[in-house]
């Protein structure tokens, strides 16, 4: 009958809507770690820090020859960062999301060779484009090797 | 035929059913740092810290007058804070769900001007209305400035 | 008429294609702490840490007998983990997956009495039965009371 089929075309477009709905959410996480290479720092400039270990990279949002994550779509993120030293003095990072800083966290380590950690999490609403990097400011160190000490991950939470 | 139409009311069910499922998971999520204000405590009582800047509240379950976070719907939720401080003595803070207190975590500083940091996640299973929030006891210091280093953040995993 | 039925037939398998994509995330989440036992170690070999305290296990994917995560699809999962100790010495962890060291995190307390915690998160692409566990290097301590200082935690970000 003309009215199953008007039914049926209505089926067709809902699920085409399903569909939809259901594929806007891609698979976006991240995990990577600072380097091998020991202490980075001081240096006498601000350096974006590349995050060379990447140890997971689905949807391909990390880039590791510049250090920047790029949301692919607008939605929520999680992004974590522990940050680790030991060497006397500033011990820490700055977050980006493009040029403006969000995040400024530091420890002072008063005796060479007493290891210090940082850790914190952000939940950040971004548009597609937006970068989130990580700078090691002028004068401070941070440090990695075979242990992943200095690590740098994220996840999409959902689209918006 | 009347088959067919048969077969039409089952995927119409069905995909109401879908729409249903499809449609339970809300999206919550809130990202929150402590204050501007610098060092808070200490106090001569056990307060509720209020995390005044809020910069993700996607389902606004983070309510800044009062710090709660309130759960709302059933479901398991992942939580995650750190705490910064550097005043000599303890810094930390004890993580209440509703009045039962599941976290104590503390530092203890002897050298004023040293900072330290704590992080701790939690993924707990929450009932809608449940409450999430922090506390500073008495006697304790925690610290905050434009650097975002006292940070309380959390999102819904998934329903139950 | 046959070519409502042929798509409605279409529409059929369309659905159910749908429900098994939907179906094909299993909720999975943990959340422990390590014991109320206060100082564990140091002990002459290394030993896999029993993180006692379950408070989450949807999906049953972490054995508090083993200590082991186990993981039950193909996917991403996100993990974290804190450490706290306050003896002199080595506090501090590693992460195995499989028989593949991941993570070594290391503070060195120089002074008794003072705590130390440690925070690092991992996102991991696992195959169905990829084991996940904590390691305490022999000579290294780690504390936990009932303050739920050092917890380990999961869950399933999405599958592959």
């Amino acid at each position: 009958s003309s009215e199953s089929e008007l039914l049926i075309s209505k089926l067709s477009l809902m699920i085409q809507m399903f569909f939809y709905l259901s594929s806007e959410k891609p698979k976006v996480a991240f995990y990577t770690a600072l380097t091998d290479a020991e202490t980075l720092g001081p240096y006498n400039t601000d350096i974006t820090l590349k995050y060379s270990k990447v140890f997971t990279n689905i949807g391909n949002a990390y880039n590791p020859s510049t250090g920047f994550f790029t949301a692919p779509v607008k939605g929520v993120y999680y992004l974590q960062f522990t940050v680790f030293g030991f060497k006397a003095g500033h011990i820490g990072v700055l977050v980006y999301k493009n040029n403006q800083r969000i995040i400024y966290n530091r420890e002072e380590n008063n005796n060479d060779r007493v290891p210090e950690y940082i850790s914190n999490s952000l939940v950040l609403e971004l548009t597609a484009g937006d970068e989130i990097y990580l700078v090691l400011p002028s004068g401070w160190t941070i440090y990695d090797d075979s242990g992943n000490h200095s690590t740098f991950s994220g996840s999409l939470l959902f689209t918006l």
